[in-house]
């Protein structure tokens, strides 16, 4: 069954936000056995809204519809779906309750515009949004499906967890989607690729095999549609796994920070950061998922040179002599770090992100990182690349990857 | 001129990645002038991408592909594009001469898999490509041009810089863009177009008003096509600004923490934080902006209480007395950060992001603030949502958003 998500809003294509509605959406379908034929992103303007909504009921089934139902005049999917499907606005006393009932929790004064969010298409079911004030809007046209919500991720989100998905998959017939996902690090693509092309050539007709390069290492996917796939897939893996040797990490979907705070829970290990170069990243990244508070203490981001010595305790004779990217001083950022946050294991990275800062000796994307797990430390250089964007969420990969190893390794 | 852009990948499809270059695309594009008509992204399926190619052709003069050029057998896109083009691939000496040098220089050897990357359709201007072994391909079609290159953002980012769109300007006409982007804050969306409507009713044809609301603020956008509309632009920024009153932040296209960093620096202030919810995403934002470093400290992460008591000094009493989620205790978490990492400014955040941790007293999603500002210090209690991911975003914007007004206010 073919979903094609399309989302609306001039500032998607100024690329004043970035459109993270489409890749959740993409990642919950997919889950739910639903295939995504293609996301298109359109202004808000009449015609690109309707030929978008033409060529997405070509290409797929069901068509979901993200942005412009907010109350302000630049937002005219509603009006465009009016017209669209020959109908006229009608108001909802439900919808009104609903917005009442929110501008009441948050201490708010109704406003003539908000009043506008109550009227509807009158051929539309309507979907009641309780995460906002816009609704959610339900149309069909012959056998197929095509639903408008909000933008604002979290309506989105509440909407289709709560009623879209489950309506969905009431009303359309869905194969299973079979998807096995490894992380694998420390060789190219290329040299991957070339290790498992015999490999790749003897998958069965109907699984597919995929390479995705992230900062730091490559997610590799095994795919297929219908649960008749599942014993060779089961079989492949293991396959797989043999084949990838000591470069696989780990057969999961989820990112290195929720796998090594996974593990670290699961030993009752606990673990602190001191970051220079990626200034507070690999803290975030671990804090992002629920639970970071059983396992996560604390980072201190030594910025500044002075952080380095007055909090952690980095001597100035051992940073004059080997400089502050150096191996001798993000041992003892690690070993510091997990002294005065009392964890069993810790992380630190220090290096030179760039545009500025680099040195012949020591040029831009130079990092060494340190990681300690139960006071035995491992350290090691690694040369990233020339944009400090990338630098900084690669230096974080390459430094959770390295203390996930080194716990993976020690069991 | 109207470009698409088409980004190529099952990962994107199935919410695998994030598609931040069509973003980084869109605007680049659009400060150069070019009007982004749409963006799509299909799958590693000939079909697919053909279809993709055709209906951006009707909507477009220039289309934009990024991904599926990989050495690995599920990328397509050179092969789909030999097809579409009539034409077949060709070996390239100066491609494998880029190739050869970028495997010497990461000391990597080089196997038949990279090799196939030098042979090129025939009918195509190469482009090289100077961060990676796949070459850029610029198609002409009667008018209208298509250009393939890489889906890794630095590959894509530097290629686009470097020579695509200097060419593009030099084959094309453009119209000039003018925008004008305002950040407020502390208002509903609502309110603010309400505000706001009878100016909005006044504009001239051609010039058009958009309203995105970010976590913690709003960003309110006039634009317009051709420099014919720059004195009315002009005018009715500076009357937009009025009717803004105290709820302005900026007028700037730049985020909350590069504009902290930007006045930061100018003011010769430095600043520190203390962070326990967001878990150093203060402390990322900040850094992730090159020049950092001067007006940046550090960061004491406290997402244990151990970490508050023993590296901030607050004082146990003061948290059992008013708990961790207090006014108090982020006073003394601000000032004693500032104190410790010795600065002029300092920001702490202490709150309850979800989906645990809630009480009657203190629900999901409440915040404090405290920011300190030449030891004058300021904190607000905030009511965030339900979301983790959302709340963690949320906090930061108005904890950076909380400086700022205070150092602007003081001037």
């Amino acid at each position: 069954m073919k979903v094609e998500i399309i989302t609306i809003g001039d500032e998607i294509l100024i690329g004043q936000i970035m459109d993270t509605n489409a890749a959740w959406m993409g990642r919950e379908l997919t889950k739910q056995g639903f295939e995504i034929a293609a996301i298109s992103s359109v202004g808000d303007q009449y015609k690109d809204i309707t030929r978008a909504i033409d060529i997405g009921f070509e290409r797929a089934e069901i068509l979901l519809l993200t942005g412009g139902v907010g109350p302000t005049a630049d937002d005219i999917t509603k009006h465009t779906l009016c017209t669209y499907f020959h109908t006229a606005l009608v108001f909802n006393d439900e919808v009104m309750q609903n917005i009442e009932s929110i501008f009441l929790k948050r201490n708010l004064p109704l406003n003539q515009l908000t009043r506008k969010q109550a009227y509807v298409p009158a051929n539309s079911r309507v979907i009641m949004n309780s995460a906002g004030t816009a609704p959610v809007l339900w149309f069909e046209k012959e056998s197929k499906v095509l639903v408008s919500m909000p933008g604002v991720p979290f309506e989105m989100k509440t909407a289709m967890t709560d009623s879209i998905i489950p309506m969905l998959r009431e009303q359309f017939q869905v194969k299973e989607y079979l998807r096995r996902s490894y992380i694998v690090s420390e060789i190219t693509e290329s040299a991957l690729a070339t290790r498992l092309a015999e490999f790749e050539n003897r998958l069965s007709k109907g699984i597919s095999q995929a390479y995705l390069p992230y900062a730091g290492f490559i997610r590799l996917r095994l795919s297929a549609w219908g649960e008749e796939h599942k014993p060779e897939m089961k079989q492949q893996g293991r396959k797989l796994k043999r084949l990838l040797g000591k470069n696989f990490i780990a057969e999961s979907e989820k990112m290195p920070e929720e796998l090594l705070g996974d593990k670290l829970r699961k030993k009752h290990l606990t673990v602190s950061t001191a970051e220079s170069c990626t200034g507070g990243f690999i803290a975030h990244k671990i804090t992002l998922f629920p639970g970071a508070s059983l396992c996560y203490k604390g980072s201190i981001v030594s910025y500044d040179i002075q952080i380095k010595e007055e909090i952690l305790n980095v001597g100035s004779k051992t940073i004059d002599e080997y400089g502050v990217v150096s191996r001798e001083v993000v041992e003892l950022m690690a070993l510091n770090v997990a002294g005065l946050m009392k964890t069993s294991c810790s992380i630190a990275v220090s290096g030179v992100m760039g545009p500025d800062g680099g040195t012949k000796d020591k040029p831009v994307g130079t990092v060494w990182v340190g990681t300690t797990y139960n006071s035995v430390i491992n350290s090691c250089e690694y040369h990233v690349g020339n944009c400090r964007e990338e630098n900084i969420e690669r230096t974080a990969n390459l430094a959770i990857l390295q203390l996930l190893k080194m716990i993976e390794r020690k069991k």
